[in-house]
């Protein structure tokens, strides 16, 4: 399975065609609503204002409810876009945003508007691509779930076993110690007062996937295949799996994972390891942890250029932005994560 | 440039295909057995006693001193096996490593032999792949250098310009701070006298990388390419670009990396980027640190089980290990990145 | 640059997403419409009936008539379905058509109206990625053009020159000689009259390739590389190049392109191979045939069987269907071989 | 599996790499002998008088005697070398060789001994690879056959049933109609004595492939997939499935392969479609004919010119050489067709 996303913040529609999608899948597209549902903006004061309906239409692949296994293409339509927002800044580059990196790969002739094809708006065509893997990985009793773990420093509590992820799907702020989270809130709001933003980490598993996949080389080893889906997202900058950075503050008998035979068959005491030795899942869940950076867009004074003259400018974003997009990050994360997993297992 | 990677700890021989190298570029040979010496184990008493000879023989691709553009096909013959110490281990999978995972995805046919396929002693051939990438970057004015960031818990001190990275290579314990790498030393030390092992970081940099590279998408994005060959190396579970997981701590006025205009065309006074905005090179050095996981071969008592009866049992691992494989890690985490690089550069 | 196509016969819409776009190119939107105009049905009494308006429509890629390099997704609305013709034949697969094989590739769930995806509907968004390619290699002063070789046995004449098919592109039934092509027509009216169909074959020619792409290996040679894109194409069942089958008749003094050197540098006085030599180009035109089935579909009682209860059953094919598709399949080859070319460039 | 071809004519060795071997399959070794054996020369007073030994060495990924699911390495020993043969020709490159376009693809830096890269002689890797392909394929009761189907314009007899290709492997001139097979070889020698060379056609089937395998698209369609193989092989220059270029004579009714349902479950009575339509397998043997240009090295003065100079010049080709290599390229094909269905059938 393999997806490709197209479209930009402003233009007439953004969608995502997968291929490879299994045949005779049984497509319950209310779940998959129900993903991008859980990503839209305007439900938190915590997030942009700004208002989209993000509805999804399949235009192929599809045929009376079920996946034909021929290229599945979803649009969804663009609408609510303030497009004279961004005129103003089409020659100032605005700082960590791909703006710059984005004029010098398209000789300057990217769509600006919004951010483009860069822009966060692109990750509900990843959610609903994701949505279909997880139905997919759901037959073979697979499941993601994730929460924020981190939000300015703030963290979330430890997570003792992924199952506790189980039931955050529901929440628009989901984390596992709700204190922590109004605390997250907080900094969110406060940074928000002060046109700034806030970066912040989010935890994933995927449960269910048995062990034998992947392999140590390049290309088919396990976190090279999840870290290619998770670096796709817009924001993360750091994958890390099971004990992650820590294991660099570990000895070897703190880091190993002591096997243990139980009932349900081997499995490891502990999970340092995030489920995979050497590129290989080993049947523990996959767990891994992303950090995504500040939102780049702030509403305070910032240091840019002229892309036309080369001279020095401040710029002053406006517009509706996230303060923070971790919280809507959870879905995309759970979504990449998915279809990692599908690639994994050779789906 | 696409590499494949070949052979087993205890076969006859390991190597290395690269496919789609550039025509008619003038190969130094020593060079790429400097990188592989770099590499070789029994310099430093904190590596293992093992005995390589690790000297590079081109099977193909290579005439009158040139690449022919034709698949290069880079062969190290195996010598100084002690076989036998792994036998005992045979049948019972240690922690952390890939045996127990490796033994289910090969339905028990792997070579066990000194980790076979999974030995980080792979990575010879990914340093000599890499010293080729160099080569070729060479002539484009890019260079890639590295150096140790943590080795449990101490850490270098911070790296203020990757400039600072330039004369490294030719230490075999690479810092910036010699006294924080002595202090690593002792640290190593310390644990394998406790038959024990530990766990660090290398922080890593590609400078000259142009702007304009990479593209937001899957499987073009930078930070993707990257990662993808960074978790391809043995024992590296993070990976983290620019500020990294740092980027959870901060708010948009600490991360965004002001532009600055100077007489060398456009900059950002601050790299928190690492160098990669949008999933696309912005000019600026592409920087990352990985972590790698502590040495799993520990001679202390480990529990394991029987792959054929179930049966839980306790193991020991005797035979010559790398107490912290960090410090000779360094130049394969540069051999990755540089052929990170020449695949964002499409060469 | 990468296609990918999706859509059904009788879905809402069809299209193609074309990845790796160069960036900053002047799309000329109408001419793409014109390659789409000529493959285009209802034009020729040897086509068939089936009216449809192929307009095409830019979803994401272009921004202010530019492409921006992001994805460019092209869609084109299906219209003038009659899914009721096809209703009779759910469960009695058609012979030589994809029924059956998708039927059980799909585990019966494709899409069984007008062939679903299998259709030649789907050429529409191939012609539309191949019109963009085709802009990209005239900016390099390459060119493609075709001529319907054969039909049913009767043979256009020679090609002498690659620059004869300079003027075809404006013709609807494009041959070098008319007279030939007045007895092809009137051999498919005859098919049409017998309600049966003919087949075909279509040379074509890509003029302006340098010498020196492409290598001898699996998966950059360019004589693979080209078929690829070629049987992509429904009912595409050989591919020859240069002299293709006839060296199967032919000496080595024959068969061998001798060496000339003019005034424009160095080309082969014939041209037998094609424009490949070892698989990459030698700046000799690169020329092929590529042999097309009569159409499937033919108003003629034929055998098949029930998909539900296996009991055979014969069957008649209503509805309209071109009795010869090789006329509108020249601009489709023409587009699969500008793809192919691209790609033979790394574009 | 992916399989990566190295080496040069006049190199040290030459071999290749399998990626993504099923484990645990007992490799027979002497089987895969036996093909490389199938392909030597010297056997037949048709073929060139160079010795070759062909023992084939297995490197890595193989383990008590089963495959390991690491990447396989296979490496033949070149010997018997009369490089002296090629310096004469070293800058006036040979008539329909790759010489020329190598040299433009290369800068000049190409291997030029008897072929270098490009040397037939690469295709004893390509044999060693495909016999594994033909293990793997035989655990799920399918095999691989071809005969000599024309040379020179003697065409063996129609082979009705793929099932007499069983016996042929065996044979040094392997044909249906021996007396057919006599009158090729005497067309061979004639070319020999007449320092000449002759072209031919290869017929191949793939049986036991069962149904639902492929898909319409774009690097997922069964004849794509084969053809990428066949044509990676030298001197193939034609790819045709079933009736390939006969469909440019035929009607529909005359292609249509009608169904039958029989005790065995469904087939079609004829196979025009070589067992795939609409880019799947339906079940039916995959059949299809391949055409290998006549052998460009011939003894008779041809026009060249100088690589350096400019200047056009008269060369002639001294040294060893096949008058036809189609005898020979038999299991090649052979071997090309077993990976092929292997990536058909995601193996």
């Amino acid at each position: 399975m393999k997806y490709t996303i197209f479209g930009e913040s402003h233009g007439s529609a953004i969608g995502v065609v997968l291929e490879g999608v299994p045949a005779a899948l049984t497509l319950d597209l209310e779940a998959v609503q129900a993903e991008l549902d859980r990503r839209a903006p305007g439900k938190d004061p915590t997030a942009t204002a700004r208002k989209e309906a993000d509805q999804v239409h399949v235009l192929s692949g599809l045929f009376e409810g079920k996946t034909t296994g021929a290229p599945l293409c979803m649009v969804i339509q663009n609408s609510g876009q303030h497009s004279t927002d961004y005129e103003a800044l089409r020659w100032t580059p605005r700082p960590s945003h791909g703006d710059y990196a984005g004029f010098i790969a398209s000789q300057g002739a990217q769509d600006y508007r919004g951010g483009g094809h860069f822009s966060g708006r692109l990750t509900a065509p990843l959610v609903a691509a994701g949505a279909v893997a997880k139905q997919i990985l759901a037959q073979k009793d697979i499941w993601v779930g994730a929460h924020i773990s981190a939000i300015y420093g703030i963290l979330d509590r430890t997570m003792n076993d992924p199952e506790e992820l189980k039931g955050l799907s529901g929440k628009t702020f989901p984390v596992l110690d709700d204190a922590k989270g109004e605390e997250m809130r907080q900094a969110i709001l406060e940074a928000k007062a002060g046109e700034d933003s806030v970066g912040g980490s989010i935890e994933c598993a995927v449960v269910g996937l048995p062990a034998g996949f992947g392999a140590p080389d390049f290309g088919r080893n396990v976190e090279g295949i999840f870290s290619q889906y998770l670096f796709a997202v817009p924001a993360v900058k750091a994958v890390c799996f099971g004990a992650g950075v820590g294991f660099s503050y570990m000895r070897g008998t703190e880091a190993n994972d002591p096997f243990e035979v139980t009932g349900g068959g081997v499995r490891t005491k502990t999970n340092n390891a995030g489920g995979v030795n050497g590129g290989i899942t080993n049947g523990m869940p996959v767990v891994f942890e992303v950090t995504l950076r500040p939102t780049p867009s702030i509403g305070l004074p910032q240091e840019s250029f002229d892309l036309r003259t080369g001279e020095e400018t401040e710029i002053e974003i406006t517009g509706r932005h996230d303060p923070c997009i971790v919280p809507r990050a959870v879905p995309v994360i759970e979504a990449a994560a998915a279809l990692a997993a599908c690639e994994v297992l050779g789906l």
